[in-house]
């Protein structure tokens, strides 16, 4: 195996010219075999495979800095800077991550992990490399699908100007998480068939030079240089910033691409290389279904089906099921989803109802305003956002949804601890800056029938609202307790005394544990109630609680900073309850990858610590 | 007075054609007068006069939907429907806001106050006019600058695909607070010019109609319709991701506009409108000083002078000069505004100090993750941007600056309440959203020498750290205090017994006349604590005060959530102390437009709403 002799950084060099295809093979193996096992980004590692290799034989690492857009591209990075072995904990408690990380490779220049960073900060240490007279290469790669992304725009904008080398790889797979959306897409397209512009060109040329007289125009042409180029050149919206474009090269094809990113390196100024690459590549599951193998669970390589059957419905299938019924129902309801149709669950959803469904690309920030206009237009747009990547959308949640107190609902996926996606996929935040909104409603669901009732709570509600759930298989417990929603109440589960669990949606059903803990190991008398509102908060419950124990603990899968035990002790402190309360939440800090049980330990939110504490208080 | 005749929407429609430039020029009289008593923004207004006017005749109000983007140029639209008569109440408490407000007028179809959202704001409107099968016009109304921002761009993507009317007018004056900046600005600069094109085009044409075979060479150009319009087409960019471009056109010229308009609407998809305006126009000192007349304080019409001298320095003067040290003594420090030079106090920095000074144009997110790389590049970037707008690069804070632990300073300039701009622009949440974060440190200056300290002590301290601090005057009283600065402690100022205050920031100022009017009033014995740091908050000083207080009281210009006050209370509960504390903090809600001390009076922060609580606890 030619793998074998790669065991550090720059070791690629050493391999033949005529051995690199064998290796990228060899790489793809290696890839399928490790993520079927452990689960991981197999489509966005096929497809760039030979791109990766061609970047490392023609950068000097680690002086020179690559910034991987998003950063799930870069396991064939990570294999040739001396973490092949590691691969075994790959996203796992402990192991390596699935993203860069400047802790763990003095290769990996800058951490990413959302999309649509890479341009601004290569640009940074552009900037820093100029002003400390360095010379080594910066190299941000990013993606067609973040392309989409705003700031990645405003990084390019600013780029523009550079007087200095600095290089953008395009990896356009035309395909991101989802099919891209929108203008830039189809600009891309346009260039992909440049063909036909260089045919074009050829043609027009020769044309006017067989003329009489026709060389003088062609002269005329090249003086008008801009224009000419606008003729000529494919890329022109980058040229037009003042954007050196190469391209498209084939993104499979390693000489090639090493020899344009040599050619690239030459120009003092901001460069575009175009790479076209197909994701998945290699891998005819993977192929056929980019965004099923986008994250993919651990699979069987023969079939490409997932290794484990899931009989249960996770929170993302209800979702998907009641927004069917919701838009059955009411034609005013309308979806938006940031470049995650299949991811949010709304497919289904974009198939029944088109007209009503918007795929506004990875645009969180535009997805937001844009629901805005919609809700005041008389429509009710449900706007499905994982929980961290809805932080892009803070201020125009507050800006351009609750001043005005539009009827925008918000669902909230993927809040809480998401498990192997680690530090910046966390969704841990959403409770306190949701609540730091005037005008918004936070709810969160114990169980998936308590979600669907939410869920159609918030559509009737006709003010900002927001539901937050986990990641993961929908809770299924509890069934028996179903009251109506009513806006502001709580709901009580088990009435005792002494000790008093109030907990926020995932942590019912921990809550539950802990309350058949203390009662059987423990002989406690403990009350459960279900927050079911964050904010703003069942202040009469807490009133009630306080008055009946000694203790009320308040479980969150949050911060504990603006987070919901935070405001039942406030209230608690301003209406001198005299009752001492204990606050489950997150620390003060980020929760790396791993499983979710062991981060749950971690963090010291799971049964046994809540448990633990509770003894202890 | 034609503009006597102007008492309510569509009252322009009955002014005689030729009347219209007469009018324009009693509307720009109007708008000096008032402005330079009230204050507001000037240039701006004087730029868009012609321009409103003409989509006033154009469109069908209320019917038709205008988006302002920022909306600070919205004046002319508010005097064209029905609010000429309240405009001396103009941005003062309980008159009429200088932004759009869909409260004040159904011809406001959207609020705005931070830029960009507006092409976001008006598809939203644009898809719920189809969904409901009307057939309204929406303009998007967006400046140059306002380009520069990534979302516009999220929704120009989403835009090109539209199969149905939508209008940008696109106001481009060239400047929009400051000067533009990269790679669009430099584009548009080019179509500004697009004379020479249309020669170039014509000339083209023409030469190859002259040359015996020529023709067929133009028709094989025009089949080749994409290429060719690249050639002779200015706005390409645009026309690129499949959005029409029509102009440029002269946005002083009403007739022009109105025709071109009418044209916009007529085309079934997505149309930009180009629009060449002058900031300013009309009045020589908004001409000759753009940044200056952008947002005004009240000046001398003759002269264009502040009507107040102002003798005192306010933090945007201390922050300015304190930078010039900072860099002088450390070759690390940078500088970053968004589009703000002037407002942030950057321009003297920027002339001393261009290759350390980054004006990445209208776009908070890449600004903060620019300083990210810089930062992993070995730099010790000062992000300066406002309390309000840092709202939109929340996520970039956690994902880019923190999780990574960089050493960015982040100066928060216009925390707290601000006054006559409104809802938009309270900068009440940065305590919260910036508490929520893991690795950041927030400090709050209790007067000028203090912030001069703290920004000292920020550019050593090599993690991620931020200082707020009000809009208006430093405060120069208190000036004997002044310990160094020492991380995560607190200030001792007056210590007594029985009631302890402790205040962040500009909340020092006034928690010193609530002491004095405690103790002359009242008799009462009241210790004064300066907080600095608000996190960490100083819990030594917290348990220290429980002991020798019977109350204490927490001061802060933010909203209670997550806030200063809720840690201190999160500290006392979990430590036991045995303490009333009484937070006194912004509510839940949005601060409207006016006097900053009337405002803190309204929401219950000024001294004698504060002594009031305390005297009644």
């Amino acid at each position: 195996m030619i793998l074998d002799s790669i065991k550090k950084t720059n070791d690629i060099k050493d391999v033949g010219a005529g051995d690199l295809d064998e290796l990228a093979q060899e790489i793809r193996d290696f890839l399928i075999e490790k993520i079927s096992r452990n689960g991981g980004h197999l489509g966005s590692n096929l497809g760039a495979v030979e791109l990766t290799m061609a970047l490392h034989l023609a950068a000097d690492l680690p002086t020179d800095k690559i910034v991987w857009d998003v950063g799930h591209q870069s396991y064939t990075h990570k294999i040739l800077t001396g973490r092949k072995d590691d691969f075994d904990t790959l996203r796992k408690f402990g192991g390596i991550s699935g993203f860069p990380k400047r802790r763990e490779s003095n290769c990996d220049a800058f951490d990413t992990g959302h999309s649509s960073t890479s341009i601004s900060a290569g640009l940074g240490l552009v900037k820093a490399r100029d002003l400390s007279g360095g010379d080594y290469g910066v190299y941000a790669v990013i993606g067609d699908g973040a392309l989409t992304g705003g700031m990645a725009y405003e990084a390019l904008n600013n780029a523009a100007s550079l007087q200095t080398n600095y290089i953008i790889v395009l990896n356009d797979n035309n395909m991101s998480i989802a099919e891209n959306v929108g203008g830039v897409s189809s600009y891309l397209q346009d260039i992909r068939t440049a063909d036909a512009y260089r045919n074009f060109k050829m043609g027009l040329e020769d044309a006017l030079n067989r003329l009489p007289g026709g060389s003088s125009v062609v002269d005329k042409l090249k003086k008008y240089k801009s224009s000419f180029k606008q003729l000529v050149v494919p890329g022109m919206f980058f040229e037009d910033m003042g954007i050196t474009y190469l391209g498209p090269v084939d993104g499979h094809d390693i000489k090639a691409m090493v020899k344009v990113f040599g050619e690239a390196r030459r120009y003092p100024k901001c460069v575009i290389v175009h790479v076209i690459t197909q994701k998945g590549r290699g891998y005819a599951p993977a192929e056929r279904h980019p965004a099923r193998f986008h994250g993919a669970e651990p699979f069987d390589i023969e079939t490409g089906l997932p290794a484990v059957n899931r009989t249960k419905a996770n929170y993302t299938d209800v979702f998907s099921t009641v927004m069917l019924k919701l838009a059955e129902r009411n034609d005013k309801v309308c979806a938006i989803t940031a470049a995650m149709p299949d991811g949010t669950g709304l497919k289904r959803f974009s198939r029944r109802f088109p007209e009503r469904f918007f795929d506004v690309g990875i645009a969180e920030e535009h997805a937001v305003t844009f629901a805005a206009g919609l809700a005041a237009g008389g429509f009710i747009p449900i706007v499905a956002i994982y929980s961290s990547f809805l932080q892009r959308a803070y201020d125009q949640i507050i800006h351009d949804v609750c001043i005005q107190d539009l009827p925008v609902v918000f669902a909230i996926d993927r809040a809480g601890i998401v498990g192997s996606d680690g530090e910046t996929h966390q969704g841990i935040f959403d409770l306190s800056y949701m609540s730091t909104i005037p005008n918004m409603t936070i709810m969160a669901p114990k169980n998936k029938w308590e979600f669907s009732d939410m869920l159609k709570f918030a559509v009737k509600y006709g003010s900002p609202i927001a539901v937050r759930y986990p990641r993961g298989l929908a809770y299924d417990g509890l069934e028996e307790y179903r009251k109506p929603i009513i806006y502001g109440q709580s709901e009580m589960i088990y009435e005792e005394s002494e000790i008093a669990l109030l907990a926020v949606g995932s942590m019912v059903k921990v809550a539950e544990e802990v309350r058949m803990a203390l009662k059987t190991e423990y002989g406690r008398h403990v009350t459960l109630v279900n927050a079911r509102f964050v904010k703003p908060i069942d202040g009469e419950m807490v009133s009630y609680l306080a008055k009946q124990h000694s203790l009320i603990v308040t479980l969150e899968e949050n911060v504990g900073t603006g987070g919901f035990g935070e405001h039942v002790r406030e209230y608690a402190d301003e209406n001198h309850l005299d009752t001492d309360i204990l606050v489950c939440c997150l620390p003060d800090d980020y929760v790396e990858h791993g499983n979710v049980n062991i981060l749950a330990h971690e963090v010291g939110i799971d049964c046994g610590s809540i448990v633990e504490k509770i003894i202890n208080r």
